[in-house]
């Protein structure tokens, strides 16, 4: 602790990212990456974008990429927020809607940054127990004090909440703002987006580092109506206003005009993960039904903590969440088929 | 205001950052960009690393980018942080060591995005009166409860505090931190970096969008001691892992590394400043020492009001504050030399 760090400092609890190691052998399915590469519009964007010259500001509004994003969700350019990844989409939203006095809810098994933002801003929260088989309790979110949030399809679990589930704990919070964290949405049944023009008080954040394979690029945004989007422009506009650089913008902009490619890659990802947890249930794996690009398994015989250390040792990175009720289980990132063929030998080696 | 937003966004008074019209045919003056491309060897690092993919999450810790940072400056990695631009690290910086209940103090002429930061965090502040030929009263920013904040060279007036007058602001004030912003010191004589190993309490903070051309990436930076980056990073990994993208972390790495293309075209800037300076006081404007990439004038006859306006009609952008005691100066960004031949020309239409 140092005598110069604020009040806010010495209270965080810092979040810890998945290991990043940039190594050209490791198999690395812990950060939910995209196998594929994005489009290659998205390339030639950016290569265009750097010809024009980076040497101005981008757009502090960034109309035309809110408009793409707009236009691929039948809304309105006034229904688009957009940040430097989904991460900063949440802060920002932390900031917006939730309040110091009044407690929000989240469920106990989910995105572990959202405590962290809660440390951060002092905002007081309540984890409400999931089930037996990870899926929410729908009415421990009812009437919520200072707003919810949770990711759907949660996480790390995969596990989806229907559509119906989502509009009742959206009515049954009328007067604080519901966060529907859709950052693996892709890969499931239904987005909560078609319930903006319903609800007021619904947030939909999603992200281009998952589907759209643009984790390093960092674009997130959220939806919602414009009365919600106005308060996050509010507060980006009280801390910095360029969050977002040229050829991101340009980058992701051309990925949302790129439909079919989007459509392909992502329905890849459904086979491969269809096929992996197959396979995986054959080698003594208990695969909970995941909607997400990664699957989260627990062996009947072998600890997480031991297959997670014989992984890694062998070159593959998965990833191991040491807290109850989640500690025997393991996230495993659906890669290309090539990675998940090798990953199913190494896991065959490991339980052997 | 809507039912929905928090205390924090209810209180914000949001920055107004300058004009940004992406149009051919305007000369833009009025952000303070740099009118020459970034090295040729950023352009090639960004393909190369968009070659590479950007399907992969980039380093949460920035440490190649941060190594080169320390590097140019003869610093560890330790004593620096990197952000998405300056306003990012500064919004981190006020988060990070400035307190609700402390009033920190800053010019009463200086950047305008920082009593912007005071409002979004709850933070009070004392503006200490600039004098008559803008510069600091030294004395003013002595004792200072919450600590204290300003740009060098000022903001917008490009004058500069000699490196003996910071050093007393940071003595003056050793139980809180002295923020020196040093967006454009690159085109004064000297950086406080040189004051970072003896003063645990001075935090600098620098950024690649104005000398080294690369305003379109977001790359800002911090330097100080390890403690005071400790303090920055338990933010930022409470707030946002990956705040920079793959892309702009190897522009700027790039950027630091070539250090012959960034003196020569800083040389440049300065050579037109000088002969920019005499050519409008010919014009009858009286302009305030610069050491910084733009310059700060005020006519003998004519109002800045009407001025600025004139200009704009004619497709020259240049910044006018409309505020107390700055009203009647108009803030003029040095372009290259044929950028500014052509606004000479225009300013001496305007005042025919």
């Amino acid at each position: 602790m140092s005598k110069f760090w604020s009040s806010m400092v010495k209270r965080t609890v810092p979040y810890i990212p998945g290991e990043q190691i940039d190594q050209k052998d490791i198999l690395k399915l812990n950060t939910n990456e995209n196998p594929y590469p994005p489009s290659p519009k998205v390339t030639d964007a950016i290569k265009t974008e750097l010809a024009r010259g980076i040497n101005l500001y981008p757009s502090p509004t960034v109309e035309q990429l809110r408009d793409a994003i707009a236009s691929y969700n039948q809304l309105a350019k006034e229904n688009v927020f957009v940040g430097n990844g989904s991460d900063e989409v949440l802060a920002f939203s932390f900031m917006a809607f939730f309040e110091s006095g009044k407690a929000i809810r989240f469920p106990t098994v989910t995105y572990s940054f959202y405590p962290v933002y809660c440390k951060l801003f002092d905002i007081p929260y309540e984890e409400v127990p999931v089930q037996r088989d990870f899926s929410l309790q729908v009415e421990g979110f009812f009437q919520s004090e200072g707003g919810v949030i949770f990711p759907n399809p949660n996480a790390p679990t995969g596990v989806f909440l229907s559509l119906d589930d989502v509009a009742s704990i959206v009515e049954q919070n009328s007067e604080q703002v519901v966060i529907i964290d859709e950052a693996y949405v892709d890969f499931a049944t239904e987005s909560a987006v078609s319930l903006i023009q319903t609800y007021p008080n619904l947030l939909v954040v999603q992200t281009t580092s998952k589907s759209r394979s643009l984790a390093g690029l960092r674009i997130g945004y959220a939806l919602g109506q414009p009365e919600l989007i106005e308060g996050l422009t509010r507060i980006k506009d009280s801390f910095n206003s360029y969050t977002i650089d040229r050829l991101a913008i340009a980058g992701a902009e051309a990925s949302f005009r790129d439909k079919s490619y989007f459509k392909e890659t992502t329905q890849k990802i459904l086979q491969t993960r269809s096929w992996v947890s197959d396979e995986l249930k054959q080698l003594g794996f208990h695969v909970i039904p995941s909607q997400a690009n990664f699957i989260f398994v627990t062996h009947y015989k072998e600890s997480a903590t031991y297959l997670y250390q014989q992984f890694k040792k062998i070159g593959v990175l998965v990833r191991h969440f040491n807290k109850h009720p989640i500690n025997n289980y393991l996230r495993i990132t659906i890669g290309s088929d090539q990675d998940m063929k090798l990953f199913l030998t190494k896991a065959a080696q490991v339980l052997q």
